[in-house]
C-alpha cells in the first residue's frame, strides 16, 4: 500500500494531473486560423444561431459530459471540500474517455449549497451533453439530481446512486442465477441509506423485489420511525419493510436472502450470514474494507460473495456502467437517463456473463471486459429510442 | 468567401467541434486503474486536503483556464446566445494549447445576468488556474471583471479588453518610432467606446499618452455629458478630452497624430485622414471591414496603418498576447494579471519587432512567429512576480 501511495502521488505529480485538452485540427498557419478562428468560426456560430440544435453538429457538445462534484462525500475519505476532490473527478473524466471516448470534464464547484449547485449546473446546459453528479453527499445529493432532472434537457446521472445500483443488480440477477432463487421470492436487507443503498433500494422495488428492509446507522427503517430520517427516507419506508421490523441489522438479517451492504467495515459478522437463509448472496461493498471479508462470509455458508475490491471475485465496480449508459445515451442525444435505460444496463452487464462462465466467483464481468461499454451503449440507446427520450435515432 | 463558409461548415461538422479532453496517462489494466482511480487517487486527494496549494502539483488546475462566455457579443455577430458561442470559445480554447501550451476549456453560461455570472464564474475556483472572459457585452463586462478580480484568487483577464488594447498599444509604440513622435506628446483619438475602446483608453492614460479623446456614436465624450453614457464612460470623461471639446468623430479627428478605430466600417473617410497631424497613424480595427481601407488611408497621407485583417500588413491579432500572458500567469501561479503584466506584455511585443525590422508596414509582429508566446510569458511572469502577485518563483 505504501508502494502504491507513493506511485500514485508520482504519477500525478510528474503529469501535473491527469487530463488534458487537445486540438482535433491543427492550428499552424494562417489559413487553420482563418478556418478554425476568425472569420471563419463565425459560419457555425451562424448556423447554430438560426437551429439551436446544430450546435450538437458543430461542436463538442454532443460528445461532452461535465463531471461535477462539490467534494462533500469523496471516496471513502469524506467532505474533503473541492479542491481536493479535483484528483477523483478528473480520474472519472479520465475514465469515461477510456472506456467509451466520451470527452467528460471535471467540474469542482466552490459550495456545498444544494440550490447554488442547481443554479449553477442549470447554466452549463449550452456547453454539456451530460451531467455526471460525483461525490455529492446525501441527502443533497437527491434533491439536486431530482431538480436538474426536471429543469433541464439533457441526461443527468448521479453515478454514486445509480452506477452501484446498476452493478450491484446486475451482479444479483446472476448470483439468483447461481442459488436458483428468484427476485420476487427473495429477502433482502440493503445497509446504509446514503447515495448508493437509496438507489439500490429504489432499483430493487422497480424489479418487483417484494421483500426489502433498509437500514442505516439507527437500524432497519420502517413506515412511522422518527429518529433520523429524512424526505428520501421516508419515502423508501413506504414502500419497503412491509411488516414494520424494527431492530438492529443483527435482528433484520436473520432468514434473509441477500445483503448488500454500502455501510463500513466489519457491520456483517459470521454470526450474521449463518441466521440468513440458504444459500445467503453477500454484496459487501463497503471500501477499502468490506462489511465481512469474503473468505470468512464463505465459511459461514455464504454461497456468492462480491466486493468493491479488484484484489476479490465479482468486484462491483461502477466502470461497468457509467460510460456505457453516458455513451448511449450521447449517440441518441437522449434528453434524459431514465428507468428504461437504468434497467437495460443492467441486463446488458448481466447478460454478458454466459450461461457457461456463470458461477459463484464470476456473476459480475470483469471492469477491462471490453465487450461491456459498447454493449451497455446499444442497449441504453435503445431503450431511450423506445421510451422517447432520444432526439436521435440510432445509426447502425 | 464562400469556400471559406463551406470549408470551415465542414471542418466543425467533420470533427464535432474542435477539442477533445484526453489521458495523460493509460489506463489499459487493473494497476493502471487503481493508480489513477480507486483506491490510489486518494492519496493527492489526502495531501490537498492537508495543504489546499498542492492543488496545483496534483491536479490539471495549475494550467488550466476556462474561457468563460455568455454569447452576447461574439464576433462581429453581437447577442447570438451562449450555443451559437460555443464554436469561438473552442477556437479560443484550441488557440490557447496551440500557441502556449495552455489547457483551455469552454464555457458557455445560459444567463446574460452579470451577478449570475459572477456567482457561477467564482464557484469555478477550485477547478481552473485562471478565467478568460470573452465575448461579453459592454457595459456588463467591466463590472464581471471588476468583481472577479476583486473577489477571486486566480487571474481573470477579459480578452476584448485587454487583448486588443495590448497589442494595439504595442503596435503604436512602433508606429511612433516610424514617425518620430513620443507617447507623451501625441494626441490620440479612440472611437467606439465598448470593451476594446474603454480598455486601449485606459491603458494609454496608463502610459503618459496626455492628450486622448475617446467617441462612441454619439460623437466625443467629455466630462458632464448627459447622453448615452454609464459609469465606465463617466470614469474615463474624468480623465481624457480635457479641453472637454464636444462634436462628432470628424469635429475631433481633425489635427489628431493617432486614430484608434474598435467601431464599424467607413467610419472614416480620406477628408478625415487629411485633416489629421502630420503623418497620421491609422488603428483601423473594425471586422471584417476596417474603419477605412489601408491603400485608401495612406493615399490620404497615413504613414501607418494597422487593421484586424491578415491579409493587410500590422495585423493587430490577440492571439500576439493572450496565450503568452496566461502562460507567464500560470507559469508563477500569478494570483492576478494586472497593470504591471499587461505593460510588460506591451513592452514584450513591440520589442519583437527589431530596428532592423521596423517598417511602416512591419510595426506588429505576426501571429504565428513562434518567438512572442515565449517572449510575452517571460516578461509577464517576471512582472507578477516584481509586483509581488506570484505564488511561486521563476525557475529559468
Amino acid at each position: 500500500m505504501s508502494n502504491l501511495r507513493e506511485e500514485a502521488l508520482q504519477l500525478h505529480q510528474k503529469y501535473q494531473g491527469k487530463l488534458s485538452v487537445n486540438t482535433k485540427m491543427s492550428i499552424a498557419n494562417q489559413r487553420d486560423l482563418s478556418l478554425a478562428y476568425s472569420p471563419g468560426v463565425a459560419e457555425p456560430c451562424k448556423e447554430i444561431f438560426k437551429d439551436r440544435e446544430k450546435v450538437y453538429d458543430y461542436t463538442i457538445k454532443g460528445n461532452l459530459v461535465a463531471v461535477v462534484s462539490d467534494g462533500t462525500a469523496v471516496l471513502g475519505l469524506g467532505n474533503i471540500g473541492p479542491e481536493a476532490a479535483l484528483p477523483v473527478m478528473e480520474g472519472k473524466a479520465a475514465l469515461f474517455k477510456s472506456f467509451a471516448g466520451v470527452d467528460a470534464f471535471p467540474i469542482c464547484l466552490n459550495t456545498d449549497d444544494a440550490d447554488k449547485i442547481v443554479e449553477m449546473v442549470k447554466l452549463l446546459e449550452p456547453t454539456f451533453g451530460g451531467i455526471n453528479l460525483e461525490d455529492i453527499a446525501a441527502p443533497s445529493c437527491f434533491y439536486i439530481e431530482e431538480r436538474l432532472k426536471a429543469e433541464m434537457n439533457i441526461p443527468i446521472f448521479h453515478d454514486d446512486q445509480h452506477g452501484t445500483a446498476i452493478v450491484t443488480v446486475a451482479g444479483l440477477i446472476n448470483a439468483l442465477k447461481v442459488v436458483g432463487k428468484s427476485l420476487s421470492e427473495i429477502q433482502v436487507v440493503v445497509n446504509g441509506a446514503g447515495a448508493a443503498g437509496i438507489a439500490t433500494t429504489k432499483l430493487l422495488l422497480s424489479m418487483d423485489v417484494q421483500d426489502i428492509i433498509l437500514c442505516d446507522t439507527k437500524g432497519a427503517i420502517f413506515e412511522g420511525r422518527i429518529e433520523g430520517m429524512n424526505r428520501m427516507k421516508e419515502e423508501i419506508a413506504k414502500q419497503t419493510n412491509k411488516r414494520k421490523r424494527q431492530g438492529s441489522l443483527v435482528d433484520v438479517i436473520a432468514g434473509s436472502d441477500v445483503f448488500i451492504g454500502v455501510s463500513v467495515a466489519k457491520a456483517v459478522t459470521q454470526e450474521m450470514v449463518r441466521s440468513m437463509n440458504r444459500d445467503p448472496i453477500i454484496f459487501a461493498m463497503a471500501n477499502p474494507d468490506p462489511e465481512i471479508l469474503p473468505e470468512d462470509a464463505k465459511a459461514a455458508g455464504a454461497k456468492v460473495v462480491g466486493t468493491g475490491r479488484s484484489d476479490f471475485p465479482n468486484q462491483v465496480n461502477n466502470v461497468l456502467a457509467f460510460p456505457g449508459i453516458f455513451r448511449g445515451a450521447l449517440d441518441v442525444h437522449a434528453t434524459d437517463i431514465n428507468e428504461e435505460m437504468k434497467l437495460a444496463a443492467v441486463y446488458a452487464i448481466a447478460e454478458l456473463v454466459t450461461p457457461e462462465e456463470l458461477s459463484e466467483d464470476y456473476v459480475i464481468p470483469a471492469p477491462f471486459d471490453s465487450r461491456v461499454a459498447p454493449q451497455v451503449a446499444r442497449s441504453v440507446a435503445l431503450a431511450a429510442v423506445n421510451s422517447g427520450v432520444a432526439r436521435k435515432m440510432l445509426v447502425r
